[in-house]
């Protein structure tokens, strides 16, 4: 079989495997929470049907009005009593909104109520998400040194091979940020907030800092909390220097399995030769009558793939 | 002043830039948003008023009923009569989760609600946010041909050079991806949803694609959908062509920002040496021996940037 097929043939086989792994977690989602699920399910229908006995509501005046409650809490407006003093849309309330958005976190935990502020979001996540990723980065490169070059330079100082030396470095980086930014955070929160267990914090913390953000779970949105602003702002740094870490270790990780082989192992084979490209160093020496040259004779020869001006052999200015 | 200090200063001012940014959202949310909210939460103080006077129910007792209601709601249960007919766990929902799970969208409109779910989820992810990311790259290295190279070689051909040639290239990429996968799905959405009107299907399928999902908008929550799963699915597949769509479009910008020299001009200076190496050409075609005695010279030199011995002084197998 040529490299083409054999190419094709792997990303089925990974599309396959993807759909099977959904359909895995599927089945293990579905057999541990329904019956969860059910029995709320049920405590539920015998609360309200004690509730109506007790009480001389009709079932109907009941359900129109718990449509409305719910739909108000849908939009994180509880039609609880000790909930209504503080306002999702305070100003630290508002930058913590928009910070969940600029880094595509999004717990949801509150949500634009009109048609302005839908727009808005759009608006600010179309700039803010982008804007987000280049401080990130920008971040990063400069915790490289301290954090990856330098104590990759100290291991081998100290007798190491280069190899085991990053593998014992990423281990180590791995427990550094498992340790200060899971386990830590999720005693604090465990702490901080009332009803959060420790494995609440952890999924808490996970959760968020793979920018997933279900939002069962967020900080500060209990009532009457003591400076609920400052602590919105601490979780809004803990939030903002964990993904700076998690995409240090990603990074850390990915030069690894570099060195490792790893990333070649992974990646699937080419089957483009201008895709091949990529890989080598672009030509930014030539001058600019050379990509006008390479885009002619590309332009005489009929579609073969080797003969594509790819972006790479286009010169920069 | 020297490059260091300017690449500090820059970083100073992008990081000062975000905190502005994210404080010129907060206003504008807590704007817009704020007088929306006090009309729905003095909405709702009126309801429960106007409840409480034409009902026997004391307000301790509605009170405490509501807790009950808006706990069950938060783990996706209603209390509502007509939404209690199917199950936030059945197989599609669970691989609606899962999905949203692994692409790290998390709308969080259910949530897992036992201890169990909660560590499998987090296992689940650890393992499938990356395996997702790997099946969208083999994915997006396969469409590169026909949606990238392709076009660009075409658009050459037809008389433009090669540099306004992949501007509109890429231009026309983005229109083909705002029409086919915000335009259309936000009509579809419309339609499909009774309750969603075009804007919410255009926010629904930005705040998607971004992977931010807020989850105030989820498709086939309705009661009684017909071919619910069916459509689940569907959402399913657009989600992941959606995503691979959005990686394509940053793959392909991010290769005419090069182009153009952008990418070096959003780029920070940067101070260290060894950081700079990671531009360059690894150096692989040397044997172990040239890597140890990088390590031995590195090891009897002082502290100094220039010779440290960076990730890519170490050659690969």
């Amino acid at each position: 079989m040529n490299s083409v097929g054999k190419s094709w043939l792997l990303l089925t086989g990974l599309i396959v495997f993807y759909i099977i792994y959904l359909l895995f977690g599927a089945l293990v989602f579905s057999t541990i929470e329904r019956p969860v699920e059910e029995q709320l399910r049920r405590d539920m229908d015998a609360l309200k049907q004690e509730f109506l006995n007790q009480s001389c509501v009709s079932a109907a005046s009941l359900e129109n009005f718990l449509v409305r409650v719910l739909t108000a809490n849908k939009y994180g407006v509880s039609a609880l009593r000790n909930s209504s003093v503080t306002s999702n849309w305070d100003l630290a309330s508002s930058m913590f909104f928009a910070n969940t958005l600029v880094t595509t976190v999004g717990y949801g935990h509150t949500t634009p109520l009109s048609d302005t502020g839908k727009v808005f979001s759009i608006v600010y996540a179309l700039i803010g998400v982008p804007f987000t990723m280049l401080v990130l980065t920008a971040c990063v490169q400069r915790i490289m040194y301290p954090l990856v070059i330098a104590p990759v330079c100290l291991l081998q100082r100290s007798g190491l091979e280069p190899r085991p030396a990053t593998v014992v470095h990423f281990l180590l980086l791995l427990v550094l940020v498992v340790l200060c930014f899971f386990l830590m955070p999720a005693a604090v929160f465990s702490a901080v907030e009332v009803s959060w267990s420790f494995l609440d914090g952890l999924y808490f913390s996970f959760i968020s800092l793979c920018t997933i953000g279900l939002g069962d779970f967020v900080p500060g949105m209990q009532p009457r909390q003591k400076y609920r602003p400052l602590y919105q702002v601490a979780v809004m740094v803990y939030l903002f220097v964990g993904l700076m870490m998690m995409y240090l270790l990603l990074r850390t990780f990915h030069k690894m399995s570099d060195l490792h082989g790893l990333t070649s192992f992974l990646q699937l084979p080419r089957c483009e030769d201008s895709d091949m490209e990529e890989e080598r160093e672009p030509i930014v020496h030539e001058d600019s009558r050379t990509a006008n040259n390479m885009t002619e004779k590309a332009a005489s020869k009929p579609l073969d793939p080797g003969s594509q001006p790819s972006y790479n052999t286009i010169n920069k200015g």
